[in-house]
């Protein structure tokens, strides 16, 4: 089976300062470091916007040289694309230990929010990321499956969580009243619900057990695209997707969704955790509201989503997020988490939703069960 | 063992009046259709400068939907890096059968020849790829390993092979002397030297050994990146990276240079292919340029390189270009080259060559063994 040997990252914040290859560099040693090796077999990186020669100049540096390096880009779930094929090149003995990095600059691309690719149709219509969601969390209001209080009290949770991690972007003890009263982005969605800009770098080194009590396995890890265009669906976007694939990835863990401890999930706006913890079944469709609102998903709570914040407070580099997820659960899973630590934490898992209108490639999932 | 089941690609032209989706849905139409398919496991897509929602366009449109799609860059060696993943994803029992789609829309993205990355220091500084080739060029003149004729010749060939494939981008009879009186791009490489920027699409379709006439068994495939950064070598850039890529690719397949009868390689500018054959053992180092002034490498020679016009003829559309390269040696594979057929073509080999300086992610080189 193979293993979370090692993880590393850079802190997250608007860092336009600092070059891909300083960014990289640190998380990269840090993961090579934690898990103990000065060598791979391979690389994945993950990355939407690129990072032309990062990885490079890192390896070359490190006198990693002559070995496959391969970039793959799945929208925002890039580095947990490239966290899954390193898996499964593991598993298929293609490698003994394989280094994934995620790394995205986006303040180096974009003043503000990410725009739209002129090629891409549905973004010059206005269906950018934040109109799509704003789209689900209206017909989740609207069928009354959440209040505009619940939608908030997920970056009111998340932005505490993130209190206790000192390399979150966002932290801050805000009131349900606070978030709702933040300046409107795209309606219902309040500044405080949309996860911010942010460079980072993220990596883990995988490679197959070797009895190292620190190493956590990776019990499973599941991969498929969506459906957008031409679907008729009752459902929002996205919660089949999430459905489908972590059913697929708790089977191959032969896990139950009580049966996880932690959960770092997608949740680049409110709307997004919500659905996604019902599609991940740890309510039933239209629940996820309540569930925020009972604290079973906070920290204390039975099944903590997002102790590290999430994407709405830790941050979201895009290529690098994915991995920043694979980096917490270990750390959970370790017992390292400090003051964010999930009491007892021994199987977690991560999800992540890439793209979303088909103008962003991907519109893609990979959830991965850790740990147990 | 997995086999190349079907191929397909688009004219190659600047045609920046197609959409990436109409360029990349004639390809998969006709890939799907030479394999007797219409559904598959699994995609993976090969794209430099992206090609945003595309793969999903199309495949929502044939209803492949709910699989894994994978974008992977690999500078100019992305298609082949997608073909490389996409093969070994089959060997190791993960798919039956995987689709793989290059796209490249240059000529969208670029008014003229491609402008490096302004994060590039190398490119900022002039290394642009055009002059990495041509310090290499220079280096081989002054050895004397090679003349400004035998240079030209590449191109003579290769443009001749194209006047044979109809998808070509450029072909025509020249002179050497033509090839040299054209204009200068990056001294001593003339235009008719260089390859072109082009838009175009190439599939395949790969799946296990199904005992199918027309399949043609991918017998190796290798990948690794290379050394540039801070590298002291007496060769010239690319040399021992195609040489020990070429190495684990023969030996995997159980086969010599000599056993191959036609070669598809990445002569993005003359002395790329020079360099290359005597990397792939056509030759001693310093002797391609009488390799190719012996006609060794020309249709009709023992072992002919590019009979597709390669990238100067058929043009070079980055993540298109290497499945381009497979389309071509099956269908030479398969005695359907018509007036460029290889007689006799039993074993084909595909080399490309990802980026050069670290500037450009990549600097990777891939090699394939095709059919025996």
């Amino acid at each position: 089976m193979t293993a979370v040997w090692g993880v590393g990252t850079t802190r997250f914040a608007k860092q336009r300062e600092r070059s891909g290859a300083e960014l990289a560099w640190e998380a990269v040693l840090e993961a090579l470091s934690d898990a103990g090796v000065d060598d791979v077999d391979a690389v994945y990186v993950g990355t939407v916007f690129g990072a032309p020669g990062v990885a490079q100049r890192v390896l070359h540096t490190l006198g990693i040289v002559d070995v496959p390096v391969v970039t793959v880009e799945n929208a925002c779930a890039s580095g947990t694309t490239a966290f899954h094929e390193a898996r499964w090149a593991i598993e298929a003995g293609r490698f003994d230990r394989v280094l994934v990095l995620g790394i995205e600059q986006m303040s180096a691309h974009f003043d503000g929010a990410i725009h739209p690719e002129p090629s891409d149709a549905e973004g010059r219509s206005g269906m950018a990321l934040p109109s799509l969601y704003a789209m689900s969390a209206s017909r989740y209001l609207h069928e009354g499956w959440v209040t505009p209080e619940q939608l908030a009290q997920v970056s009111v949770k998340n932005h505490a969580h993130a209190l206790e991690n000192p390399r979150a972007q966002y932290s801050g003890r805000f009131t349900v009243q606070e978030v709702l009263a933040s300046r409107m982005i795209a309606d219902p969605l309040t500044l405080l619900q949309c996860c911010p800009i942010s460079d980072a770098a993220a990596a883990a080194v995988l490679g197959r057990e070797r009895g190292e009590p620190r190493d956590v396995p990776v019990r499973a890890s599941r991969l498929a695209s969506g459906r957008l265009w031409d679907q008729t669906t009752d459902h929002v976007w996205g919660f089949e997707l999430v459905r489908d694939v972590a059913r697929a990835a708790y089977e191959e863990a032969g896990i139950a969704p009580a049966d996880a401890d932690l959960f770092e999930v997608h949740d680049a706006f409110t709307i997004g955790e919500i659905v996604t913890t019902e599609g991940l079944g740890l309510a039933e469709e239209g629940g996820g509201g309540e569930l925020v609102a009972s604290g079973h998903t906070a920290l204390g709570g039975a099944q903590p989503v997002n102790p590290s914040g999430g994407l709405l407070s830790r941050g979201h580099p895009l290529g690098a997020t994915g991995l920043a997820q694979v980096a917490e659960v270990v750390t959970q899973l370790r017992g390292d988490a400090g003051g964010r630590q999930v009491d007892g934490a021994r199987v977690g898992v991560v999800e992540t939703m890439g793209g979303g209108v088909a103008g962003i490639d991907g519109n893609g999932c990979v959830v991965a069960v850790l740990g147990g």
